[in-house]
């Protein structure tokens, strides 16, 4: 059965159960991602103002058969949150169910709706004397129901997990418009299957997330940063293991960033201020969060010298102020503008097992060799063996030189990537750009489950459709092939 | 359609595509569960050697419609493992699947065999110098399979995280016999629907977990235990509330324990060492994991000195050896043994969020008040919101003098949990026991989408029926009613 657009009819529709102000003329904003690798469609906008809002929306789109994008802060990397083809959408934009419900700092909860601010959560934590850990280069504008739907990685992920190891419970509102009353701020619930889990990393195909119950943490009583330069990936990963051995879960980051990321820094962001004359090879960022008693800066000041006598460490800085910690963390923000000004060829969010990254980063070089004049950006959340391995023009040539290779470099990189037991996307989600990845790669079984599980959960197909799983052909209104 | 009991014909074809000795006579030792409120049937039992074994058993279970009973070490407490009514189901014992497949150490990663025992796995792990956190009481017997279908919990969750947070990758067989290659050893990875996490919890209903990827952690440096008398359980949460600001996460387990637990193992195990000559009214368990550089021992005395400073704690014990450690935790860990030769009227697994927990052990002890002569013993794990929350005869009367009111005490305690926000299982799961209180409790939206994913991977409704969810009445082969 095709699918409806979200046309003037529906609109009349829509009118009929919700009040004045929920629908809005579409904008522009709603319709290109970051990349600006895929343009958006919308039929209607609607701004619910609560989840009842939300349910009447997909109720009456489910019914009219009308499929419905749910946006966030439209930060996504993989076009999750813009359809390109088939019967244009409702768009439904959480933004104005912002709010923070409730804080719990003696449960170590907080419930917010799904439109607030990843940043605006990380301030409300903070004011209650907690931490929400959840860190990524997007945090201002990223809102908790994305980073929830795409379950969210980021730079801390190594001490405190995905957005979805930070989820206690949701609110959320399923394909038939029924809402989930799922707002639990328990730490065991054993009953019955994990929907909450299945919602995160759905990106928005099952259902809409709501409103969620993240989980807080202590804050560490102390905090230091260091930047070190490290004689190669093998190198650096002694060093996560040489730190682990002292020091336990203290390591809060653990990132790689190679020479390349801090050439493209000196050339497109020339005023950021950088540790070292000279970009060093391959460096690491390492952050510390301390219990009480312990002194963070002479912890790696220790490390520093033991690793320099190790031959594991060549250089270094440790910061000695909250000024030099945010100085370097500003170096380790700032690389993917700067990749985004130079413009890549190709980029690819991949992981492998954490011990395979010396060798995943040695192939990968040797693979891309033959593609002749290219760079290599190479960096990331190394603790979690996630890589951003970015593969761009060489000095004085564009993005569009390389047109004709895009493609056989993606897929160079990421049949390394299969093959050495990794994921073709780590942290990303499959959105819309990646599908045929997720096609390529995906284990059988699994894919079959997931079609299975999408049909019964939305058996009208109008939940983000295309986003994910390929869209059903008829679903576009057009002939299935012969 | 009505399902068809494992009889010989289906042996016969069994016969025909396993290899010899798969099939075994059934033993009794399968048809029973710990507290014996349920007896199982089973029409046959298969001990599978491997993956390829448990496709193909499911796959012939799919194709003749016969119920399948997936068991691991046996130790549910909800009766998940048996089947007492029904066509007589195959029973999938994973016991000879019981390898440590592959540590690698460098990733903290473990790939077991879902028959591998729990404390052999925390060997494993002990061995290659990490920690393996999942710890309970039944670990010398339950199985890693079960452990994850049933996301146990533990006196670690508190830290670690349940079952769910320790597993990185599953291998499983689903309910048409094809077999999910899921495990991979990567700390991030968003291809598509959280399959890992449906199938973990699912007690055996969605599949079929024949291998996991665990999780490993740093061993602490130092650990520390020390049993304290609380004044209230208000105090209790409060000198938990103190240990966090000063350890952060180096709070491995804080388990409350009630006098009333003391009075019965000094009554049913006499030669089991207590720490206080009187039973005091309640005490709690801090368990230390530190860094190094931090002395877990001074660190529970400077607490233990404050919290007496505040009025919050009355007496205490810190351990000064691994001996008074393990006899600390022995007191905590035999407490369900002696509440066992008590004979409880009502046991209640629930949780609420943490900080309700005095307020829930007030209002639960007024409740039962009208039941007259009880006795209540409420211990367990403080630091999750997770009580195990028993009711007892008086003294001198027994377990079958209160059978009239079992359900009546059942209804209010679990009434109360509800209205609280929590869970009426927080970790044993739902298993067969407890599917009237999730239909009773339960969110009808959840409940509606966990039936729609049930009929979606499992249209024939052959694995583990009348687990979790109640067996629809055609599959009994029986008539529904009117």
């Amino acid at each position: 059965m095709p699918l409806n657009p979200a046309d003037e009819i529906f609109a009349e529709t829509l009118r009929a159960v919700l009040l004045e102000g929920v629908l809005r003329p579409v904008e522009p904003r709603y319709l290109s991602e970051p990349r600006g690798r895929l343009a958006g469609q919308a039929g209607l906008l609607a701004l619910p103002r609560d989840v009842e809002d939300v349910s009447a929306l997909v109720r009456a789109a489910a019914e009219a058969r009308v499929p419905v994008v749910p946006y966030g802060g439209g930060t996504g990397l993989v076009g999750g949150q813009v359809m390109p083809d088939g019967p244009r959408p409702l768009v439904i934009s959480l933004e104005r169910m912002s709010a923070i419900r409730t804080v719990h700092p003696a449960d170590n909860v907080l419930v917010a709706e799904a439109g607030a601010v990843l940043a605006d959560v990380q301030a409300a934590a903070r004011t209650a004397g907690r931490l929400f850990p959840l860190s990524l280069a997007a945090e201002g504008s990223a809102r908790i129901g994305g980073t929830l739907a795409t379950n969210a990685g980021g730079v801390n992920v190594l001490r405190y997990g995905n957005a979805r190891d930070l989820c206690l419970g949701l609110e959320a509102v399923l394909p038939d418009g029924a809402i989930w009353h799922g707002l639990r701020r328990l730490r065991k619930d054993n009953t019955g299957y994990d929907l909450r889990n299945l919602l995160i990393g759905a990106e928005g195909t099952l259902g809409i997330i709501t409103a969620a119950a993240l989980k807080l943490c202590p804050v560490p009583a102390g905090q230091g940063t260091a930047m070190l330069v490290v004689s190669s990936p093998r190198a650096a990963l002694d060093l996560l293991e040489m730190a682990r051995d002292r020091l336990g879960e203290g390591i809060s980051a653990f990132e790689l960033i190679h020479g390349q990321g801090l050439e493209f820094l000196a050339e497109t962001l020339p005023d950021l201020r950088q540790p070292f004359d000279m970009p060093p090879e391959w460096c690491v960022l390492v952050e510390l969060g301390l219990a009480a008693g312990l002194d963070p800066a002479a912890a790696l000041e220790d490390l520093f010298a033991d690793a320099l006598a190790r031959g594991l460490v060549r250089d270094g800085v440790v910061a000695q102020s909250q000024a030099q910690r945010d100085e370097l963390w500003s170096v380790r923000e700032h690389i993917p503008e700067a990749n985004k000004r130079i413009g890549a060829v190709s980029s690819h969010d991949i992981s492998v097992p954490i011990s395979a990254i010396p060798e995943f980063i040695r192939r990968g070089g040797e693979l891309l060799a033959r593609f002749g004049d290219i760079r290599i950006n190479c960096f990331g959340h190394l603790g979690d063996g996630n890589l951003h391995y970015n593969v761009f023009p060489a000095a004085g040539r564009t993005r569009s030189d390389y047109d004709g290779l895009r493609w056989e470099v993606q897929r160079a990189v990421h049949d390394l990537v299969h093959d050495m037991g990794g994921s073709v996307s780590a942290e990303h989600g499959i959105g819309r750009i990646k599908v045929a990845e997720l096609e390529r790669y995906g284990d059988p079984a699994k894919l079959s489950a997931m079609r299975a599980i999408k049909a019964a959960l939305d058996p009208a197909g109008i939940m983000n459709p295309g986003a994910v799983l390929r869209m059903n052909q008829d679903r576009l209104g057009v002939p299935s092939g012969p």
